[in-house]
């Protein structure tokens, strides 16, 4: 029943970090040449017929965001289309999608999407102060990432008795991933004790519970399922995707404990993919915050709702557990150079399908693998992909 | 030969102009509902399936560009798929091109593309300085889009003799026009003499050379050729497409008097529809400047290079012209509210073609139309959509 028109046959990443020797073009060509050169066959840059450019928010971190126009000169395929796509945290899985439907229209054989950003070169406070400038009368006012995620872990806490060592336990699983990752910002272990004694973020999450700021950039090469054999033995096909989108205001939410759109968007990519989370082996989820981890879990269906956190200290989700989630690290090790981000996940779930990743490869029993999303105005909007290996 | 597997059956916008009373999600809003009600036989909000919001620049001009995130909920649309398109001034006519691959691809059978575009709540000013502070070592010392296309009129007068008087007749022309569109930003005519003696923004070009600073918003509706009867009678298809890259320093163009990416892009889009510019009975192109649309409908293929100037003082493309060009008004006098421009500039094709388009009504004679865009660092991308009246 899965869609399976179109495959992956290569991807890549550079080193997420601190990239401030590295331009903008230069991260870009840096995940172009890692994905070119993954090619289990060979490929010759000139197969490229078009490309995708997912970067987030250009203007505030010192770029312009037209890397529709900057990138393909920088790789050297000056000429070919190429487009921006922009959609909050889930900016890169949307051009992946948007990617598959581009192959899948028959318009174009062989797309390369690329997400790629610089989040360190401007600081935070300066994105904020822009972002405060802006004037707009409901957002904006103290609205940072932290302020829009803690009370939904208040309100988990207070509804299903999650607890701090429960949000912590993600942190602790993310980092020991990321330990075991080579691309990953952080590659060093933590304790729960350190999570809980890390300094107050906004209440009740603190450093830890924070993915850090992060540069990055990754690149994956999309074409038809009946050319893919002539990259590799061994592609990745699309099964399904989906998106949604749910009110953007807080004071609009319909719930406090779970993100909606995720469930709606999952829903859509189960659906189209022809399977259910049972059948899933592995999950690259948006970690931004540990408790969005657990929201996560719960709204795609891994866990009952309410559970998540439970299932977390359980062991549920680590690299030897029922479902193994964010074995790359996650955001919260990895990093989250947003348009780059949901790039480098898929890119994760292709090595784990190929069996490629190392020492934190988990066992392939079905052969399908998911990539979430989720993030905006209010997390009012969330990407899921399904990749599988079955034909 | 054409294409033809994705049509149009509904577009709308709202007046363009210094919108200082409506947000940009009520901007978004009212083109929605304008291209709602255009549906001959009626069209149910519900049936939408997915969406595309085409804004350029959200977080230099006020509003941060999330309108992936925040446009759905705006118009009643909370839950679907939607994700913002950049693509410097072609981004509405991209977000249009992507719509129709994501139909063509089978995934979304009624796709929703929304342009829309704040440019007047911040000053330019503000603009160029968050621009120039953003430290590129090449770009923004001083790069202001006059800065970057006066060079090519200055080139263009020295090697065909192109005069101040043939810039001139481009603005003389398009504000004709745009008295007779209730869309344009500017509905009064001007003189030759009026254009000569504006004040000189950069030479050879002075103040009405230049496009002004617009808000604006412009909605399509697109569907699979096979359904477009159950909306209309008198759908538009999309013929074919093309999207081109240069390099995007200026120190790298390959010549002053073109833009090759126009060339290139156009080349595609007349390939993907079986037609050239001999079968087209009206075009609506990037006249950002008037040295621009010379430029273009030479680089489209129009007129022999360096012929665009005198062509357009013959009168070649006026309303009664051998080929009508930007009989909207073009960027000139309609206004240029980027991610709404391309969007509107294919609703004034999709009108011509239907023959809807009142006292500015051009002959249809072949059935065809063409949409253009250039822009973006150098110019170095350019998109071209061709409609099509004919099954």
């Amino acid at each position: 029943m899965s869609w399976n028109r179109v495959a992956v046959v290569g991807a890549g990443l550079i080193k997420f970090g601190e990239l401030f020797d590295q331009s903008y073009e230069q991260m870009a060509a840096g995940a172009f040449q890692a994905a070119v050169a993954s090619v289990d066959k060979g490929f010759d840059p000139k197969a490229v017929e078009a490309a995708l450019v997912a970067t987030q928010r250009g203007s505030l971190w010192g770029q312009e965001g037209i890397g529709g126009n900057t990138v393909p000169s920088a790789i050297g395929l000056s000429g070919i289309p190429c487009t921006r796509v922009e959609n909050a945290c889930p900016t890169g899985s949307d051009a992946f999608r948007i990617g598959a439907m581009m192959v899948a229209s028959g318009v174009h054989d062989v797309v390369l999407v690329i997400g790629v950003e610089k989040m360190r070169d401007k600081s935070a406070q300066e994105g904020l102060l822009a972002r405060a400038a802006s004037g707009h009368p409901v957002y904006n006012r103290g609205e940072t990432a932290p302020v829009l995620f803690a009370p939904f872990a208040t309100r988990h806490m207070h509804e299903f008795g999650t607890t701090r060592e429960m949000l912590a336990a993600v942190a602790v699983k993310n980092h020991h991933n990321g330990k075991l990752d080579p691309y990953a910002h952080f590659q060093n272990e933590i304790t729960v004790e350190q999570v809980l004694a890390a300094p107050s973020v906004c209440q009740p999450l603190g450093l830890l519970d924070c993915c850090p700021q992060t540069d990055g950039a990754a690149a994956m090469i999309l074409t038809t399922a009946a050319r893919a054999g002539e990259f590799t033995d061994k592609p990745v096909y699309v099964a399904g995707f989906g998106v949604a989108t749910d009110h953007p205001a807080l004071h609009e939410k319909s719930t406090y404990v779970g993100l909606p759109a995720t469930t709606l968007a999952s829903g859509r990519a189960y659906a189209m993919a022809g399977i259910g989370p049972d059948a899933l082996d592995m999950a690259e989820v948006h970690d931004c915050f540990t408790i969005t981890e657990i929201l996560d879990i719960e709204d795609l269906g891994f866990v009952e709702k309410g559970k998540g956190g439970q299932a977390t200290l359980n062991g549920e989700t680590a690299l030897d557990g029922r479902l193994p989630v964010n074995p790359s690290g996650g955001l919260l090790a990895k990093g989250h150079p947003i348009g780059a981000t949901g790039v480098a996940q898929l890119t994760e779930c292709y090595w784990q399908l190929r069996e490629e990743a190392g020492e934190r490869q988990v066992a392939v029993r079905h052969g399908n693998a998911l990539q979430h999303n989720v993030g905006g105005r209010g997390s009012g909007v969330s990407v899921v992909n399904i990749l599988t290996r079955n034909r």
